[in-house]
């Protein structure tokens, strides 16, 4: 058997599990250490794949350790960041580096100089469908793109306590449909327009958030991407992209559970979409591990980058800013953030 | 047999044909008359269905003629609904009834006080599957609406001639999609948002028109509406409308040419939508002329009327406001128009 | 306007109503007598459309006569084609021409002299989707064919009293199967095997009819077609053909009676299919009559013709033989039938 | 770590491979030997697994060795099977046991009173939307039972070498059919009808072959199955399962690559099926995995059994039977086989 990369991964949550588990089936990489305020999950974790919990220093600080995973709270993830570039570590970051504009923007300009490759986790790149979609757009498939549509509806909000320290609905949530847009656009957006409303359930105004919205954008050569998003969709998790191009358009539907049909008097009843982003995204966590293990053996770039991930939360800044202002903001004038 | 109504057809060409054709299948009602500038193409059109060509005059001063229906080119509409009501005839007007939103108030105003009907034709909203969906959302199959989508694309742009004094795609074509957005939205919007683009045809950004576009509106209740645009859809014309609701959602489909499906070893292939809008909404056309007919006889109010007219042309000078200012634009706003 | 044939309907029930309605919509043609043994429907479906009620003498001596349709009862079939072809009339049969192929093979036989041509109506040739699938396969698009596969189910068994004068499942429903089969296979089958049983209701094992059959048949050329059958689904009208090349399958889904989608927690529904064959077969009534249009105006050959009614009824009675005897029947053999 | 059960591989060909990874990623079960004719591929498969390359009386004497997995050649199956349960051995089986129903009924009478269990593998009861269906069926959600449907092609014939050892189309792909036909219906057929053309290549033909089929049973309570296969779909693995009964049906459509669709001028394309077994039966294979194991551990009796292995060949036997004499054959005859 070949030699292994070995991993520490921060975080043993749920997105913690699903690294762990690609970590762990990826011929070329074996997982090490786990590091977590949470002792009971951290050592649970380690057990099933047969690493050790461990601090972050001895983690940082162990020579055989090729690569960190950031699945730890946002809080965490730009002092990681920085402490797992400087500590020439290559680092596979969960989306967002921060919340904060200005500090993932300072992040990255204190990493500049560090050769080690920072990937930022938009999982949904390396959907199959979607992948194949871009893969196409820039063959020619369709022409020239002119209109690119999101459809991005969680199956039922999270837990109040969740969304209180999330950041707002268009930096937690929206921010995947962000850079979706931004990946099949293939061009950067210049201006943003958003119209939003807390529709499903009074708590979500009380404290302040949205879960109902639309969100323009529109680049220098004219081109148009609309998201449209709601925290609710009672038939699951509703996630769907269209690229509308010169010759034509290219789609992709919901995945449900099974083919399965049923036709009855009462009508011809399809299965739901898979039910939520572990179930209909499980493919494109394995692919992006694929790509992360390849880009640790110096075969590609990691992409998305940390400045994806920044461009990511510029648009969603741009569009808190043009609902609070009624405008359309250049998204320029977020750069000062 | 009934008696029946006599009609007076202002118009013959292409939506003329269309309204004689349901004219004279309806048993209630026949083409008495035809009024065109061109005498051509009226007297060819009189002959199919055993009709005259006559002047304005003779139409408007039969007093057996029951209604007109007013298919001539849109700088007459405005005119002819006054002249038309004041002559207690039930009037049936394409939309628009003018371009200028001051023409449409003025024009509405003084037939305040006419008691013959006026209908203004927008067809989609008897489409049977439209229909079927509003009939749905208004009995609570899918909860209270939080968000409609209108997707709206043309097979392939329209002459530049007809471009050119058509009065802006907003007011040609998105005109359509805003009344479709009032209908299932069942609230009114109270503000809109564009973005829009020439990027089909440089002789669209010529004449100062655009083809591309994404309008956003928003309601009282915070419920929000977004029209998707293209005037040229390679794939043939696309209508599609969603309806998204605390209990989930309804949508239309496109209506394919036949439901023959194809599978080769390059894939499995299906029609193409409909061509245009007399193959979409054919069955539509029959429905909105069964409805005016139990207009004219007692049995159901006009419906769409006047004031839906002027309320769809209100959210297109809207959209025109945003697009110049890159504001949200309320609708009140425009009232002064 | 145009000279109009004049059109003789014999059975004013309800396949009557439906060629009335396409003679009258027709612009040439005219019907101008009704002949039925119920005085009332006559006289109601005649003043309908300004024609008149007339015995069979009276119809069919009339020299202006151009044409009859034969919509009566199964039983006076055979003798009105021999009499209207001798009259010198174009003839267009409802299927069958006969419950018995040996009385079939006589009528034939006696009018094998007369020049007037005679239509049988198998109106799912006619299908907008079945017709262009034909076209499709004899243009090569999916290669030289190998399987055919016909599903046919009805939403419901027919009243019992109906269905005991029928002539049984194979010749009363399963005809037109057997008539889609050969026009799609284009090559005639030489042997049939059957199995079949009576499972929907006991009142139809009662009468020794069946409701549920699989019909398989192969020609010389080894390529084998499959019926499959059902008097219940309770569903909707299943109508489904497939056809299997060298090279792809072209088949043809159920046609929905709208393409409204609702997505809600208990699944993804679509609409059922259009109800029956006078909903789904709409316009395929129609073509047919423009068809029968065309061979009186001496533009096309009738198609399908007596000898294919007489085809698809030697195939049910192969299948009948197959069905009592337990063996792959020959064609060959029901000829002496 | 708990302990896991030690599994001998017998087979290091394409399905060995497939199991390998199964009882791998297993937390029960781990594979220690890989028994095989050729040296070299046991080696490698053996090598990625951590197991060692053995022969057979090793791995049937180490009392470690809680099952077998045999996927060795067919010839090889019986005999194992039988040596694997006399001693004490769990078996799990690829099908056929034998590709004579003498031997296979011979192998089952010898190993009656093992007391280890016995699984024959057909996966695709296996397969999400299979199993899903069969447990909607029997909860009731389509009532009784009237006609089961079984579409089954394959992408492209086999080398014809494989072919000319497979026992003949019925015995080498059909069997899954039968199997699938006896799951779903839920009750014995008791006749067999067959057509079979050899169509896509001469040179099955020239084995004495066939690729082209339609195969209908009925059974004691009238229901009926019939399954329609082909050697070669253009279009990709044609998998459907179609369930009639008194309320409804349950389908299975086929598995699309991704649902990703493209619109453009020449149609509406979507993906094709997924390639062949491997790929479409990924998951059945893993989930025949996970039953298997609950199998070892008391948790479930074996499903399908060794006796499930013997009725789908009696139906293959049947339906050749049925093509030789051109007669409707009893499966009971067979039994003397």
């Amino acid at each position: 058997m070949a030699a292994q990369y070995a991993i520490a991964l921060f975080g043993a949550g749920r997105i913690g599990k699903v690294h762990s588990r690609s970590i762990s089936d990826h011929p070329s990489t074996r997982l090490k250490y786990v590091v977590d305020p949470m002792p009971g999950p951290a050592q649970t974790l380690a057990d099933s794949y047969g690493a050790s919990v461990v601090d972050e220093a001895t983690a940082l600080g162990d020579p055989e350790v090729a690569a960190i995973v950031i699945g730890s709270a946002t809080s965490t993830h730009a002092d990681l960041v920085e402490k797992g570039l400087k500590a020439g570590k290559a680092v596979f970051c969960e989306k967002p580096i921060d919340l904060s504009i200005a500090r993932v923007t300072a992040c990255l300009k204190a990493v500049m100089d560090c050769s080690a490759p920072l990937f930022v986790a938009f999982n949904r790149r390396f959907d199959p469908a979607i992948a194949e979609m871009r893969r196409r757009i820039m063959a020619g498939e369709i022409g020239p793109l002119e209109l690119v549509t999101v459809i991005s509806k969680d199956p039922g909000a999270l837990p109040i306590d969740y969304l209180a320290v999330s950041g707002g609905m268009f930096r937690d949530m929206t921010i995947h449909d962000f850079d979706m847009a931004r990946y099949i656009l293939g061009e950067e957006p210049i201006t943003v327009s958003a119209a939003a409303s807390a529709l499903t359930d009074p708590e979500i105004a009380g404290i302040g958030d949205i879960d109902t919205a639309c969100v323009t954008m529109q680049c220098a050569s004219g081109r148009i991407a609309v998201i449209t998003n709601s925290r609710r969709a009672s038939y699951g998790y509703d996630q769907r992209v269209e690229a509308h191009g010169a010759l034509g358009t290219l789609r992709t539907e919901n995945v449900p559970i099974t083919m399965l049909v049923q036709e009855r008097e009462d009508g011809i009843r399809r299965e739901k979409p898979l039910f939520f982003f572990l179930e209909r995204y499980a493919e494109s966590y394995r692919r992006e591990w694929d790509h992360f293990v390849r880009v640790l053996q110096g075969e590609e770039k990691p992409n998305p980058t940390g400045e994806d991930g920044r461009r990511a939360l510029l648009l969603a800044e741009a569009a808190y800013h043009s609902l609070e202002t009624g405008r359309r903001v250049t998204v320029v004038e977020m750069e000062g953030g």
